[in-house]
């Protein structure tokens, strides 16, 4: 979610980016040591990074990059900034002569016709093309909705075909995928019209960016593991009760192929021409909910340093990005960066649910400080991974001095952690100038990465670390489907990998209507499931919505197109 | 569909699409008139032409070249080669020192993962690159899926949101859309789970280029047409019985703004370094089976010749393109060829059904003379046009002399028509000098072009018109249902289009078992609809599978990926 709307008085993101100057792609990577040879361009100003390219900086071994986080407190539904902080900083960086790169996820057409809001950052720390990238961009998105859908298709038309696997119809655990805010398609009866049609049944469709396919895309390290992952996902399970995969529906290679092109790193610029890897988009409940490893791989071999985003707050995205990522990358974020944002503190403060926007949008130092408490849970959740953290206040123009002061002050004085405001939606890199320097020296300190948890310990003792260590949980229950799956999923040795724990982004408990730090309160598990191409299991805590549906008024409805191609609301 | 199994002695399509050598685009259309700002890249070998390049190509004025239509007689389920031809054609020009282009259209993932067959052309006669044309190519399959899927949303978004226009949801005409063979989508229910997902209702899916969007984008001249043309498709019907278009739902301008450059024409190379425009693919039944206008109008401003393609036989594709496309295109064909198969005509000659193609392996003059009264007729039919034909005999290897003879002295002397054989497969351009050079003598000779019907008559004379003239009824029966269908269009003012008759391929009457020229035979029509945005009425006469299934061996399951990206088994 962008924050364009935080200020009435500068243009939109749209106009801003239509009145951006762009240089051509392959000059703006040429300094990171990107050659023509290893772009495959799409137009002037988008780009993929061609295999050979992405060998031939494996092979050169050169040392990477820092790894810098960017990760946000519990947001309010508006999101606090963390993409245009992303941004920001990314630009920041050439502001003091450092070079770098930024790495962000690819927005998914759902959100983008449906709440106003593209997912390219906004103001003057956007990533260009914004058109482009929030429509079709490279069509990584189409590709993967058809080698979902292609993996379907093969499952539906094995079982018409004599369902030699014999596949339990009410056992399937694949849904259809669609890159599109359709509600009514959430559930449904597929099948119908009689014989000639195949074995009626229940199905639904789920978004894209919620697909596994999505989670592996993002995980891969190339052709090969692609594959092999793809191969492994289980996407039913037969009448004993025995898993059946892609590799077993013979999917495999042709979903693959549909997916070759959209495994390659898309590279485009900001406003002010850093490079921008924008690939990949996994959810951050049922999936990891960062870009795709392959593209931070590539980005961190090219320059010193590469700011990445991970979704919602460090609860969610960081969370997965510290104990599955890194895990499964090799990775260590050197420094984190935690956007903070009035607005979201007075939401904290004054508890409140459903949101009222409007409500916080008056002077009210009070309400900022009662909500500190959330921002300190986030920043203890950080330090328990050993990286050192910068909190970044995004700071609004409408936002008071004091209520700002009141965060920097809180963060150096009571929580000893390093603090800077950033203005970067309005003013670009210069306005993340401090936030920068900051990070150049926390990422200077020793970091002492570790994950929370090994991963030989059991499913239960990986849930409970991450239920009371990062969520402030007493205690984890489990409902008797969870303890079964439990015990089949140890069973089949599926017990030796990461855990991806689904839970709202609107509270630190699973409760989305409480706000701070909840106290006194035990995480529900009711399901856990293997996501066996990704690598990780994912625990349910509550139904999860994997396809939005469009609100009243869709922002579809409000968009213009010109004879000239040019469009309005489009933000 | 290719012919890439008519040979197992020469290489694969994909073996020889990999051997052959391609040049970069811009040096490919730079003869041609188009520099290289007039071109949007897409990597090296793919790109779109602009909407600048267009209007100022409109605004040159040049005298347009010669318009050659490639179709073909009633073919078997393999087809007869009428791509190959026309790629083979457009290169065989070239042989004879003429300036040429072809039009052909956009490749369905649904057929590529289904049976056998891509559908850029084969042999040496195929354009390049095959395996991006015949799987993502330039994304517009996808951009209109997209486009496709948000009317529906927003559609169903409008019905749960209070349902202000009073959309009867037992009668709304937009199904959902899937470029993937996947049948048990055809008919589904949806909107299930509660109150919160919205109204359940009946619904289905079709494939992508069944969409009238596909239609649509083919016969736009620009963006302000395609909105027009969005604008008032017509999505559902009133409780009253009113028609509720794309504009009452407020999703024109998104619509149009996701098919923005997948409206600007593709151009690639044939394998001989001849410029090929490949763009859009609607269907030959429910709609007008040709590529895109655009694309058609841009081709012909280029070059001397332009050689463009019409699906399934002169009763269908033919038929529409002179009666619909011509006319809304304001073209003229200056001269047809009709492809024509020893293997098409020994089917006819058999009365086969359903078809055993291995029996038509064997040497049979007789069944081919016997199968000539097909061919005859489809001859007839393209002279009530007023053009000149040339009968192009697509040869396969294991032709035999004595039948490939009686075929052509049979046109010579009996039809008095041009005919040439054609090896374009196995020879490439060079196979196909014969019948350009007859081409070239037929474009010369005067061409007295004429549609068959006026727009003004009543909707039962247009359909009389190509039931008797053309497919060879004596008669039309209308369901009741028909009957009031044409009562309403009447009365809507939706009568002076030109008309859409969706027929069965197999053969040229409404019985896909019939073979030849079936006689005594009364054609029925169930159901009358208009396609307000491509601007015709689609008349149909059994019921149209618009979402084909995947078969016992989908070609899916035999794909292989390797890790350096090439791929075995797509063809």
């Amino acid at each position: 979610m962008t924050d364009s709307n935080q200020d009435g008085a500068i243009p939109t993101d749209y106009e801003i980016a239509q009145h951006a100057e762009k240089r051509p792609i392959t000059e703006v990577v040429e300094p990171f040591g990107l050659a023509d040879d290893d772009l495959e361009p799409i137009g002037d100003y988008k780009a993929k990074v061609s295999f050979e390219a992405i060998e031939r900086l494996r092979d050169q071994g050169t040392d990477d990059g820092k790894l810098i986080l960017v990760t946000g407190m519990t947001p309010t539904p508006l999101g606090e900034g963390k993409t245009v902080t992303t941004v920001g900083l990314g630009q920041a960086f050439n502001h003091i002569d450092r070079d770098a790169l930024i790495a962000i996820r690819e927005p998914s057409l759902g959100p983008v016709f449906g709440v106003k809001g593209g997912a390219a950052g906004g103001g003057y720390s956007q990533v260009l093309p914004m058109e482009d990238i929030n429509l079709h961009f490279t069509g990584d998105l189409h590709a993967l909705t058809s080698a979902h859908n292609l993996i379907s298709t093969m499952l539906d038309n094995h079982i018409k075909q004599g369902n030699e696997l014999d596949i339990a119809v009410n056992w399937v655990n694949w849904p259809r995928a669609i890159d599109m805010n359709d509600r009514v398609l959430r559930e449904t009866v597929i099948g119908l019209g009689g014989e000639v049609t195949g074995v009626p049944r229940e199905d639904g469709f789920i978004l894209t960016a919620a697909s596994e396919m999505m989670a592996v895309l993002c995980l891969a390290d190339g052709l090969e593991d692609l594959k092999t992952r793809i191969g492994r996902i289980i996407v039913a399970y037969t009448d004993d009760g025995e898993p059946v995969t892609v590799d077993d529906i013979g999917a495999t290679d042709a979903a693959a192929i549909l997916l070759k092109d959209a495994l390659k790193p898309n590279v485009v610029q900001t406003i002010e021409g850093t490079p921008a890897f924008v690939h990949g988009g996994p959810f951050a409940n049922i999936a990891h909910g960062t870009n795709s490893l392959i593209a931070d791989e590539v980005a961190a071999h090219l320059s010193e340093y590469l700011v990445t985003e991970a979704g919602f707050g460090s609860d969610l995205g960081a969370e997965k990005f510290m104990n599955i990522v890194c895990r499964f990358g090799e990775m260590e974020p050197d420094a984190v960066t935690l956007v903070a944002s009035v607005r979201a503190l007075k939401y904290h403060g004054q508890e409140m649910w459903p949101p009222n926007l409007e409500e916080l949008e008056d002077e009210n130092v009070e309400a900022v400080e009662r909500g500190l408490e959330n921002l300190d849970k986030h920043v203890e959740n950080l330090r328990k991974f050993g990286v050192p953290v910068v909190v970044a206040l995004n700071r609004f123009p409408d936002d008071a001095d004091a209520e700002v002061e009141a965060v920097l002050k809180h963060c150096r004085e009571d929580l000893e952690v390093r603090a800077a405001e950033s203005t970067v939606f309005s003013d670009g890199g210069e306005g993340g100038v401090d936030l920068a320097e900051n990070l150049v020296d926390a990422a200077e300190t020793e970091s002492s990465f570790e994950p929370l948890y090994d991963l030989d310990v059991s499913i239960e003792e990986k849930i409970e670390t991450v239920a009371t260590e990062i969520y402030g949980a007493d205690d984890v229950e489990y409902h008797s489907d969870a303890e079964k799956d439990i015990e089949r999923l140890t069973e089949h040795g599926f017990d030796d990998v990461p855990i991806c724990i689904s839970k709202t982004f609107h509270s630190l408990s699973d409760d989305a209507s409480r706000k701070g730090v909840p106290e006194d309160w035990t995480l529900e598990v009711n399901e856990i499931y293997p996501s066996a191409g990704a690598g990780f299991l994912v625990v349910l805590t509550a139904d999860v919505l994997t396809l939005p549906g469009l609100p009243e008024e869709p922002a579809a409805a409000n968009m213009e197109l010109h004879s000239d191609g040019s469009i309005d609301g489009l933000f």
